[in-house]
């Protein structure tokens, strides 16, 4: 009897299958384990997953979905004996809908890519992350990605219209709707997304599109507190002719490290504040947008929601604006860092802040708390570092994070999903009833556990 | 041994419990059998609600939850000896975080309530629908309600945060997040959105608030065809300084009912065309908007998108483009017809409204097809019509409504539900995978079948 590699080049082609060597010189990507498995199937059709899915299921073989494998929760990451289903050999955009602002890909597409597509249309897909150049569709879909421009757009739940899947047992699930509104019984395509491969494969999906402004105007602002740059947000918000595009916060430790590291100093010295927001606006006509801009930001300085504002006032300006956020300096002054992603209600941003970094300073006076986020959502990434690597900490200082954030309607578990790494916050903080629920539709639909096994529940 | 209407009160007092013509007293909604049960309850709080549940497990009672009963597709539909639970005592709204545009309302909370709210913050909840002041919250969630600003906005599901449900076995499913991003697994919630009470009964939410343009400018514009339409709502939707607020669309012959039942004749006559679009633009300043919209109107004139436009010139003549549009002269001119409710993908419109109209008249001369919907979403409000009323052909003019809708990725079920009336289209055309699941995902939750029982799936 063949054993399960070829039988998979029967299914795949011979290209479509990697062994042993040949599977580590993929890019591993952002977690240490995702290429620890010893066999990767890559198939170019939905009907192709469907068969290596149910070939896996008789044979009781457990896969692991992969797409750019970008995300630092552990949801891709895999063991010995688990088979990699990359769906990078599905990248086609198959239409792409200018008029309805629809496209269908498959899920191997990159967002880069399917930016790319839509900039000819001056559209976008209205979600942007750092990693858009290896992240897929269906990686996002299957961790609801959110990012920079989720306040404005909505997350990938909301940018979804229609979607196919591969269940468990290898039937297709498939409700590839290209329409905002159809109401046709239970919407069972929202349990797939969010649930980072563990009740199916995400094979091909129709995504909203959304226009785009032509031009775009960023400003670094020092806010005096996340209070008052809300108050800002508001008054940018509410600005007739701008459309607000981004509104990236870093409290000043951050700031300070960053700026340093990228040889930018004057930014790390033009106000001193506790935290600062990079405000993007965009608009079709850029003197008009920077106008607009200038005014408001002027206003907000004249109310005290904002200290002191640096305008890009050009490309290379803007660029560097947003190096001091996307850049890792933080985590190259500082490696062997803990990673935390959780959400604030607005309305408590200072007070959680305030709270959680006494609560680490309390715990250990060498642990510093480093804060980033995206504050319309109240999206905020945290690092807590040390001198030297403190990962083996995790258990003890994951609390000190995520304590009262469930009571007052935040969340542990903002964007990057649960993977391997939130199980167990998942299992302290998730709501029982809720938690009941997933383990029974689990088992519903993966009564084997061969999908993805061992992530988001523990076992 | 006290019968359930006494063991009820004991539950939720005296004034919480109706029996026979009391129950008959009530507002009977769209539905002629909304008022058929013989006892309804009005619990106050969740825990009352959960209380009821329980007890109604107990004793195989079967519940039908209500909201505003404005449904038209018969989900809030009773049979004499099931249980109404209203949620008409539960219409607080909790809070309302006006730079968290967030607000935590009861699930008896009106549309309208909340828009008044709302206002009061130049906010809007992003939903709007004609049932405004009678449809409440709890029973929006359920059906995932669209309406005219859906476009914009997205659907109910989009603008829900956080849901509390108490659940068939009167468990309570807590998931009142306040935030944007909470990726906590598989998001059982959804489940719950658009189940039309049959999974559960939606109790409270956190709903997201949007920012309201101050002023709002409507015009009529007669269009060639749906193609050219679909070109003048994207050239008004990247207008800058505009925010489109509706494009509702209206073909010929609605109009000339409408418009000559209403005294309005000039509005049927201005031009000849297949259709008609109610744009409204909204914006801060009202004289900017004007200008930018009559400026863009003119251009889509000059680019033959547009035959015609008639654009208000104040509020009264504002009103009477919308009684153009909200109007029911059709349904009081031809009692008795048809309805239907559907989503095309908008490259398809005009083709898709030519067959549907040929088919019918092919079928049957003497019916008449009015069509009325919201453009940018592709759904269309069909109504059927003849000399008399012609309830009794549903299901041999249904399938000429619906034929080819889902090969091309629209949908024979829109904005309304499914309820009872269209139970047998989603069996014939919905994805067999996913009735399956729905099938499964009904049992698992409601295996007695005692919640909204025999809605949305045939027994």
């Amino acid at each position: 009897m063949p054993d399960l590699a070829e039988r998979l080049v029967e299914l795949c082609g011979a290209r479509g299958v990697r062994r042993g060597e040949a599977v580590k010189a993929l890019d591993p990507g952002f977690h240490k384990d995702n290429l620890s498995a010893d066999l990767a199937v890559f198939p170019e059709t939905t009907a192709m997953v469907a068969a290596v899915v149910a070939l896996c299921r008789s044979e009781g073989v457990a896969i692991v979905p992969q797409g750019g494998r970008t995300g630092i929760a552990g949801g891709a990451a895999t063991a010995p004996r688990s088979l990699i289903l990359s769906l990078s050999r599905m990248q086609r955009i198959l239409t792409l809908d200018p008029l309805a602002r629809t496209a269908l890909v498959e899920a191997g597409v990159t967002l880069g890519a399917l930016q790319q597509a839509a900039a000819a249309h001056a559209l976008v897909p209205g979600i942007d992350i750092g990693a858009r150049d290896s992240a897929t569709i269906g990686g996002m879909i299957s961790t609801n990605a959110g990012g920079s421009e989720a306040f404005r757009y909505g997350t990938m739940r909301q940018r979804v219209l229609g979607l196919e899947a591969v269940l468990p047992d290898g039937t297709v699930l498939s409700d590839l709707t290209q329409v905002a509104k159809a109401n046709e019984g239970y919407d069972v395509k929202q349990l797939l997304i969010g649930a980072e491969g563990t009740l199916g494969i995400v094979t091909r999906a129709v995504l909203r599109l959304s226009g785009s402004p032509a031009n775009r105007v960023s400003a670094l602002a020092a806010c005096p507190s996340a209070a008052a740059a809300l108050a800002a947000l508001d008054r940018l918000q509410r600005r007739p002719g701008l459309a607000l595009i981004a509104a990236e916060a870093m409290w000043r430790d951050h700031l300070v490290v960053t700026a340093k590291s990228n040889g930018l100093d004057a930014l790390a010295s033009f106000a001193e504040a506790p935290l600062y927001i990079l405000f993007e606006a965009g608009g079709d006509d850029e003197d008009a947008v920077r106008a607009a801009f200038e005014t408001a930001l002027a206003d907000a300085v004249e109310a005290n929601e904002i200290v002191d504002v640096v305008i890009a006032a050009n490309l290379a300006q803007r660029t560097d604006l947003w190096r001091l956020r996307e850049d890792w300096a933080v985590d190259r002054a500082f490696p062997g860092g803990l990673w935390f992603d959780i959400s604030v209600p607005l309305a408590a941003l200072d007070a959680t802040v305030a709270a959680m970094t006494r609560r680490v300073a309390a715990h250990d006076p060498r642990h510093r708390v480093f804060i980033i986020g995206h504050l319309a959502d109240g999206n905020l990434h945290v690092t807590v570092n040390a001198p030297s690597p403190i990962r083996d900490v995790y258990d003890e200082v994951a609390p000190l994070i995520y304590t009262g954030l469930k009571e007052i309607g935040g969340s542990f578990s903002a964007e990057h999903g649960i993977g391997l790494e939130k199980r167990a916050a998942l299992q302290r903080y998730g709501d029982p009833g809720k938690l009941a629920l997933m383990r029974q539709i689990k088992h519903l639909l993966d009564p084997d556990g061969l999908m993805n096994p061992g992530k988001v529940l523990l076992p």
